[in-house]
């Protein structure tokens, strides 16, 4: 029998779908399991992206351009516009979702042993587009007791080596829910120009920003046209994961031109998913300060539920639906899987996320979890009643 | 300014995108050009699928399983039961296009500097998937004059090296229409055990087989599941391009279970996708029938048409809808171009690819076009009779 790869032996699985058959075991149970662990929005994806498919009356779906349709990148680069960011409809590439604007961004710009800095935690799967490319990630660690704000200026230069290539942020963040701050994008921007490194700057969760705060994009950072790469999808913002339409954003003319060469390799993104994306740019503002209101009384729900349990701690995110908190327990891979396998409250238990998979390095995020608050506040609310039930009675627990 | 990757400076590019900008600039001048191109069929989409996506009244357009719906994997089997090839849902992994499927495949058996052996002409986007994946395409060299049947036994052979991990098929072939007998599966079936390979086979064209000649499949070799890996797609099965819905099949449980772990990475393929992909499956197979008499139809005026022309040649492929033809050219590149920038008759001209894009080694196919069959009837005899008046006076014609 052949050998697999040694990159697919050690391409790390989902920290969160190793527990996905303990979830399926006990909901066969009868037990009912509160996910708190997927970033799968409840809210109805925007109308306008749905009705626009329902409409679409081609008898032939075709391919479309290798970056996506010409009259989508139009209405993007107002949707930009409108952020006062100017790029035209050639800085932008249409994309099987952010993933794959993530693989080819990545592919463009580094080779096998090149090397990425990462604050973590961070988003798992950016390990497995690392892995893929042959590309080492170097993390440095932000702190859960700092409210997980942008690492000091020290650190990025202590984790820099010739084989760096790039820094990757994303801003807000998941799984932190961090808003990168104007003055952390400038300390970037001094980091890439000092290092000529890029920065891929993922934003998928650009208008979800909570109590007032303002998104700084990165690509408003001045004189650094050529460094960065800004990485975007529709699936969050409007509440569309399915469609899988993301798209990378430059304005280095060599980066596009480069990255195109692997976009037509895969010949183009989803028609559908782009008439959905192109009309959901239809969709009012007001569509967002609903669901913003929503997404704050949601989280909360959520941290207030967890400061209330003893030895649990989290900060208050101001974007994205992710929080990470810290856990009186021993190991949190241990603790999500107990809760699915040896827990119930009145036949009810909560699913979550270790937060060791959103750590690079090795031991980190023992006591930690991310819960995604895409439930409704009801839902949250017993879901955090259960999880203080569940810490009272979970045997590795660990007060320090 | 940072670099862009080594990678990426060397992956080739669509040798037909390169003209892209040619045809355009003719047809800005009232030029215009058949498309003999493309494979992008002009056949209407089954009216199964688009259907489907029209009636889908799901609310909020979710991620689905990484491996793609249950649904959909399942009545996936259903179809290749009626093709006597025993699968289920667990073997399959639906993704972006027979693309990612290639890709996927190629992460997950094969590491930077191991090789995959490829008849040539090949599909020119292999090598990308390749070069994206570090890996070395070894050629072996099937000639146009036996109409480009498996090359013999010692051609592989000979390629074969200790980095060798897998050979790669393309049946029904594209460029070259070629389908592979029931003896020349065979044949690679005992390759690749005496060496231990992989054997991954394309069959999106499985369907379009001319002239009473049978398709079979490398999931019906014997003894070989762990080492035959297919890539299948919805793209031309159903003339659903745009969808962009293909999938990996293999009963080798490690290697599924290694290549969802990509799967995993970038979350799901499109739902859209596959809700048209699913219902496609309920399309009677007399909608291929009447596909199939047209393709044939079609196949023959350009067959006949090439081969009345002084010093051009090709044969006459019973598969797919693709046609490898000798032209008494001096260079293909040259000569594809000029079609676009110095020629026209009665204002029309013809668009083709040539056919050095689609061989590894360097100086193959510069006498050799690929022509796609994606015209009605008309239009091909008249793009034929074009391309005839354009050898008549093309400046680089060569009769040996």
């Amino acid at each position: 029998m052949p050998k697999i790869s040694k990159k697919g032996q050690f391409m790390p699985a989902s920290p969160i779908r190793k527990l996905v058959p303990y979830a399926d075991e006990a909901k066969s149970r009868g037990i009912h399991v509160y996910h708190l662990n997927i970033g799968q929005p409840d809210i109805a994806t925007t109308p306008y992206a749905l009705e626009a498919v329902k409409n679409y009356d081609e008898k032939v779906i075709k391919y479309t351009h290798s970056a996506g349709t010409l009259s989508y990148r139009k209405k993007l680069c107002e949707y930009y516009e409108r952020l006062n960011i100017h790029v035209t409809p050639d800085d932008i590439i249409v994309t099987n979702g952010a993933s794959e604007a993530l693989s080819i961004a990545f592919q463009t710009i580094m080779d096998p042993d090149d090397e990425i800095v990462i604050p973590e935690p961070f988003y798992a799967n950016y390990n497995g587009f690392a892995q893929t490319a042959g590309v080492r990630v170097r993390p440095i660690y932000s702190e859960i007791n700092n409210g997980f704000a942008l690492p000091p200026i020290e650190d990025f230069e202590k984790a820099i080596t010739e084989h760096t290539k790039a820094i990757l942020i994303c801003n807000p963040n998941n799984p932190t829910g961090y808003l990168y701050s104007k003055e952390e994008m400038e300390t970037l921007r001094q980091i890439i120009l000092k290092y000529d490194l890029y920065l891929i700057s993922d934003e998928v969760y650009r208008e979800f920003c909570y109590d007032g705060s303002q998104h700084y994009s990165a690509m408003s950072l001045k004189g650094v046209d050529d460094n960065v790469i800004l990485i975007d999808s529709v699936s969050k913002r409007f509440s569309a994961c399915g469609i899988r339409v993301g798209r990378m954003v430059t304005r280095n003319k060599e980066v596009i031109s480069t990255a195109m060469k692997f976009a037509q390799a895969r010949l183009s993104p989803p028609t559908y998913g782009q008439v959905a994306g192109e009309a959901a740019l239809d969709t009012p503002v007001s569509y967002f300060d609903a669901i913003v209101a929503e997404y704050v009384k949601r989280r909360d729900v959520c941290v207030e539920g967890i400061n209330k349990i003893p030895g649990a701690y989290c900060p208050t995110p101001k974007g994205a639906f992710y929080i990470v908190a810290h856990l009186p327990i021993d190991d949190s891979d241990k603790f999500c899987k107990w809760l699915l396998t040896d827990f119930n409250y009145e036949g009810k238990t909560v699913m979550l996320a270790p937060a060791s998979g959103f750590y690079s390095t090795i031991g980190l995020g023992r006591q930690e979890v991310r819960l995604s608050y895409c439930l409704n506040c009801d839902d949250l609310r017993d879901a955090m009643m259960i999880l203080g039930k569940a810490l009272e009675v979970y045997p590795g627990k660990r007060m320090f």
